[in-house]
């Protein structure tokens, strides 16, 4: 792999020119103090930690893997050590309480911070960056004595946690959980099952953490009779540091197309000691706190490894040289640079819009976040409603450009790509996971569409739909902005007649899930084209000025540019499938599938 | 993997009922004996020596991979034992001359059978299936005494073959070639230079015969500097047998993304002997004898594949259980099978339609080739120019999508798809180098774009799209099928409206590089379209006459429908990236593409 460079100036233009985060955050109590210096500093040293501790270890995890040898999980060489210079750090405390250790932060600085190293090392965040997650949930459902004796642990980083929600039977269907739990007289429960999960089991911390869903007895079947519970690696002795072994074991650890540096282990808990989380039966409305989130990170994971093929890749194509610029050669030397060629250019262009237009998307999420755990109450319920919509888009549309473009970085290589020294290869093995995990695209979709836009959130697809309208409206009309804003208007109202010719076909059945991945991508295309107008006129605003990096801002304009050229245009697609509803998708049966074979 | 069940029936529905191979075999002279039993046993004989020979080393292949030991190269473990059993079966001598050892048959009948090996193991193919383009362009280009030496152990398969053109520095880029060539007193040459090329050293033959492109001295820059040249691994003892070790070694083999079965080796050549083959500097023409049909070949690698995620896909999508179908439970158990759901069934009809759509598109292209290879001179010009239009837009598109198709594979079978065990992640990665090798997607599409429709094949795309009109023209308007022929004359007026669009802007050096993908991949869906209908012209007649197989047909003309209706809107987004142009590519500068990071 080419060295990573953090792109901290493409971060500060989301953050202070396109999304004003200078203004959000003075609007937040949290983050009142928060100046931009103090969001440069912390910023600046993440972008340090992942460019010289996490990415060298990035080719070498991969080959390395992560290994288990009777039940102890070794990761790759520098991956343990890397993370204790992260707890050194004081990391893992950036965004929690005082009063357990914490440091507090609004969420969307970490978000902000957590690209670096997503893309620096995606399989060392496997590990290092479940914490927050755990602790969210423990806060928000557990009790105080439970949340006492293992959320400091975790914001200091001491500890680590996991959670457990996939069984051999069961990944999207969680009222497929078989996991049981039993009370017993001291107030625990005793918790029995086969798990997979990442980190189940690592030789980063001391103990772990594991949150994990299974069924009291005598519960109804499906995922209302799911609990949660809180099952340490080790118990906690009295003085509440870890004592002995719980009863659980890692049986093995999965081999996977990528991300092999990350132990995904399977993980047996026989009869181990756990308490109960929340109300009983309650558990998946505590696990979705968790679940949220951990969508938006992984919207981010796509995006981050959209901006590390990028990097590869535009290395490479200012290196290597293979024929000549159509328009005459521009090197003295046997051939020209790739970098001179249009096919490697809308390559190349179409990593770049991914990366930053995705970039762009999870930070305007971030912002909603904040709001949801801001004080004000109306702001409160505005942002969750903003989420809900939001959310699975992010999640969706920006893990399959993630995949997308680092599949690119291996046709920009050309043979080259495939081999595995370049890196890229790699980021199509690693990414790939991020279309699947914390719910397939297919199960984002139908959250999108069944649950959100058909369900309570019809009206906030109308108001995000109208805010986008009124920035078209209220766009200064220059020459470039104006063709943008022209097709962003007739993007609304196609997405807007999308919908609504899903709502007329609600006699079939079939209909909504037959066109929801298409409508999830639709509204992914539109929303992003939004973002890309707004960075475009932020860009041509600083240009009219005459900036010193007229270079950086007109590179964003032809990006937005290529966005609504080359991009945007794909909505057609969509559309045209979701015109063509379940009717070719039904029709053909089982034994048809199979003949001819 | 699941066990692999070679489509027979859908082969057999593309020959004798779809493409109408008995009636193109009575017109060959080569193949006018030639049965359907006599075609049924041997399709017959390769797909159970692939079932059950091949395909139980598919995964094992990939994990044990291949390994190079100074500069002695080990196979995985049953691969040379597999060639020698499909040598002791005289496969290799399939379609060659009786004078060399042949057996001979239409080229097309070997295409038909060698998709059940690449389906079963592509990697195993790497080596064994390499010999006809080497015997090919010993006999077109090379002396008698030259073929009377290689050929027939080639054709027995005692010996195997490379063809040697990708430098460290040379790739896509041929003018870039090093490799040099010296002559000596006694008319034999000495090679030397470093070459990359997959088998250029094994463990399943005693002899390796490498053609190889190098430049004599005093030769001019560029490919028109270019020689071909026959060098042996082991020198030739006056009673033909092999001798003594050649002057060359296989420095080391390549970790790649997938194919690890597959050694691909770095070569060092040392002042190796080797005969010129042709004439001297007229090295690229002999080549691109070997290129052009290895293009087909990689299109069937992409169909093959997948083939092997569908079916892989579809035993999954049977067993495995997950939610409830949309229109009510289908299962007493606790779940349905992932089938009843509208999005699975929209990733398998992808596969599916890709998988038969382009084993049609690979059998029509392989009808060409038998014509090219046949005896009528006026057939054989008209079979030029077919293939010289088609091949690029069968390897470009079919490649393309026999990514898709197996990446969509993971997709279906979710957290499981990820999991080595399944053996759909192997298919990603062994497709992946299909839109790399015998040349790039962009590539094809300069050749098909640049090269042949704005050269000389401007009149063969009207023949050829006219042949399209007039299928519509004639064909019987019943339903489905009168839906079909509107879309599909619709398409066709598109692709020549997006022509002549691009003939326009001739002013532009950049225009057709950066439009040529999009172009390729507008012409793949609209040819399909086209097969896609004829199959459902057959499937319908087949159908009204009541036929036993009703599941079979009812499904084909579903599946077209599903083409139709899913996959040809697509072409939409390509006319938009040609009218789009290269503006939105070109205008960004070098600075601009690093800017921000």
């Amino acid at each position: 792999m080419t060295s990573y460079h953090p792109p901290l100036r493409d971060l500060q233009f989301c953050l202070d020119e396109l999304l004003d985060y200078p203004a959000h955050y003075a609007t937040l109590s949290l983050a009142a103090d928060l100046g931009r210096e103090d969001v440069g500093f912390i910023l600046g040293e993440v972008a340090k930690f992942s460019q010289e501790v996490l990415a060298p270890l990035y080719v070498s995890g991969d080959t390395e893997g992560a290994h288990c040898d009777n039940g102890r999980v070794t990761s790759p060489h520098g991956f343990a050590d890397a993370y204790r210079r992260y707890v050194d750090g004081g990391w893992p405390r950036l965004g929690n309480l005082p009063e357990h250790g914490g440091q507090p932060a609004p969420y969307s600085l970490k978000v902000a911070a957590s690209e670096f190293m997503q893309t620096a090392n995606h399989a060392w965040c496997m590990y290092a960056l479940l914490n927050d997650g755990a602790i969210r949930t423990l806060m928000s459902f557990a009790s105080p004595a439970l949340v006492k004796a293992f959320v400091p642990k975790l914001v200091s980083g001491e500890w680590m946690s996991t959670m457990c929600l996939t069984e051999p039977q069961c990944g999207s269907d969680l009222n497929l959980v078989r996991c049981k739990a039993e009370a017993t007289a001291d107030g625990s429960y005793r918790i029995t099952g086969k798990i997979f999960i990442s980190s189940g089991e690592q030789d980063f911390s001391q103990n772990i953490v594991h949150l994990v869903l299974a069924r009291l007895q005598d519960v109804p079947v499906g995922t209302r009779g799911i609990s949660l519970f809180v099952v340490p690696k080790r118990k906690l002795l009295t003085d509440g540091t870890a004592g002995d072994a719980n009863a659980m074991r890692c049986l093995s650890i999965e081999h996977k197309m990528g991300l092999k540096a990350s132990a995904t282990c399977v993980m047996a808990f026989d009869a181990a000691e756990g308490w109960l989380v929340g109300e009983p039966n309650r558990g998946l409305n505590a696990m979705f706190v968790y679940i949220n989130k951990s969508r938006l990170g992984t919207a981010q994971q796509g995006q981050a490894h959209a901006e590390g093929a990028y990097q590869t890749c535009l290395a490479y194509a200012r290196e290597r040289r293979a024929g000549r610029a159509p328009s005459g050669r521009v090197s003295d030397r046997d051939a020209d640079p790739l970098l001179v060629h249009p096919d490697i250019r809308r390559m190349l262009l179409t990593q770049k819009a991914i990366a930053e237009g995705g970039r762009t998307l999870v930070l305007y999420c971030a912002q909603w976040v904040d709001r949801a755990d801001g004080d004000d109450p109306v702001q409160r319920e505005t942002a969750e409603r903003y989420l809900a919509l939001l959310t699975p888009i992010a999640k969706g549309a920006v893990s399959e450009w993630g995949s997308e473009a680092c599949d690119l970085g291996i046709q920009i290589l050309g043979g080259h790509g495939y081999m595995k020294e370049w890196g890229v290869e790699q980021r199509v093995r690693d990414v790939r996971i991020t279309r699947i995990y914390e719910g397939t695209t297919g199960i984002q979709a139908l959250d999108l569409l069944g649950r959100k836009i058909l369900g309570p959130q019809r009206e906030t697809l109308q108001a995000f739909t109208q805010e986008i309208l009124d920035f078209c409206a209220g766009a200064t009309s220059n020459g470039p902005l104006r063709v943008m804003t022209a097709a962003l208007n007739d993007a609304v109202a196609r997405w807007r007649a999308a919908t609504n010719r899903i709502e007329q076909q609600s006699g079939d059945a079939n209909h909504v899930p037959a066109v929801a991945v298409d409508y999830l991508m639709l509204a992914g295309y539109v929303t992003v084209a939004w973002l890309w107008a707004r960075a475009a006129e932020v860009a041509l605003r600083k240009l009219s000025a005459s900036p010193d990096e007229r270079e950086f801002y007109a590179a964003k304009v032809q990006t937005a540019q290529f966005w609504f050229e080359r991009i945007l245009p794909r909505i057609a697609v969509h559309e045209a499938a979701i015109a063509a509803g379940s009717g070719s998708l039904m029709g053909i049966s089982e034994e048809g599938f199979g003949a001819g074979r």
